[in-house]
């Protein structure tokens, strides 16, 4: 059974504010989780219910928590009110949230970096976090405006690749000075922009824009090289996070 | 004010059901609602709340559904209640759906149809959807098992391009027989496909699948050319709408 502390803790994890405060963050659901245990992160406490011990990989889990972690029982309906995505399937663990700084990010002389310029949805965010991981990014930096990285939405849609990605939160000061003395040539998605794409034999940081206003003009001033993908049909631009997965995409061929 | 019938059938509509029974869909949003309009669906009735006319934009939309349908004023709180989205934004519209079959679809030598095989999650149907309309598809087939094309977050993801798409529904014995009739290379989205793009000048057919299940069997039987992303990075997969946008993305270079 949850401690009054832990079920306190658990709340406070919904919010930005809470999740800051406490360093801590949740992870819901059995495929997200297991990559999170393989990545080896610092764990809290895990909450389980019945449904997890539906299956023989929700069993391996469990078992693998209990060796591990302090494992609280409760009810599914518990387990639903305490998770913040729709399908937490009988587990969520609270584990220390990373926190990396842009000198954790490891740059070879190619490298690819994507900046997120005030990002707001949590799906887009988390999608393109997924699409940094496939296409092998060196990290992910995140500009004020930027939804957090540890929003439960954001880690589920990441699908595990907010594990294996070194994800910064940087103003853009510190951003801009870092990505100039490490010779990054910064492109930045814009539908205004050109349709050549650089080659990516350096280092390369992709900007991308809000939902809704495109990057920030602070940003373009940083900005050399924007990026247009050419659209044929009716649509007057393309959703961000399919719009950062085909630059990534070209940008690594 | 909103009639009981009214009342009613907002609520049906939040159904795949009740969509189907009436048909009928739910628009909501600035934006989303002027795209149906200057498509000229047909409308059913208006109902907008204060913040509709907070926007000099808000108040023309005001003037010309004023003009051109019922328009229902309720609260802002009601509107909430009765839409589906996180922001109405003041404004939704009942509009009849278009049936579109087959037959709808107007093919040229060249062409491009997006062939959704189970796709599950409204924000990535919506997204594929809009780029689907972005890179100039003929039109977008739901076989049996995708999640429907009038759900209102599908209709606000798509951002406006459900109305300049023809979106189809049908099972899979016309779809199968419409695409070979009509002489389309059938390609599926699948990581263990090949990565030779195929030449784009012919009629094409990219068949994506589910979020985690991926192509279906019956669906694979009918593939004659399975499309990979080539992945240098650690992730497993992309986000299918993702996926689905850089392959678009290439068949039309």
């Amino acid at each position: 059974v949850l401690t009054n502390s832990e079920t306190k803790l658990l709340h406070a994890l919904k919010s930005r504010a809470g999740r800051e405060k406490h360093s801590a963050f949740v992870v819901e659901g059995v495929r997200v989780v297991e990559d999170a245990l393989a990545a080896h992160f610092d764990l809290n406490f895990a909450v389980v219910s019945p449904t997890l011990e539906d299956s023989l990989r929700g069993k391996e889990l469990l078992d693998y928590l209990a060796a591990n972690t302090a494992v609280r029982r409760v009810s599914d309906a518990e387990l639903r009110k305490l998770a913040e995505t729709e399908t937490p399937q009988g587990v969520i663990i609270v584990a220390k949230t990373p926190r990396k700084n842009l000198s954790d990010v490891r740059l070879s002389s190619r490298a690819l970096i994507v900046v997120l310029d005030a990002v707001q949805d949590p799906g887009n965010l988390g999608t393109i976090i997924r699409s940094a991981d496939a296409f092998a990014a060196a990290g992910v930096i995140a500009l004020p405006g930027t939804v957090d990285y540890w929003n439960p939405k954001v880690v589920r849609s990441a699908a595990g690749s907010s594990f294996h990605v070194p994800l910064v939160s940087a103003d853009d000061e510190q951003t801009w000075a870092w990505l100039r003395t490490n010779e990054f040539l910064i492109c930045g998605a814009d539908m205004n922009g050109s349709n050549d794409i650089p080659s990516a034999n350096g280092r390369i940081a992709l900007v991308v824009g809000n939902e809704g206003a495109g990057l920030r003009k602070q940003s373009r001033a940083h900005i050399a090289h924007t990026l247009a993908i050419p659209m044929p049909g009716r649509a007057e631009s393309l959703n961000v996070a399919v719009a950062a997965g085909i630059l990534l995409y070209e940008l690594t061929r």
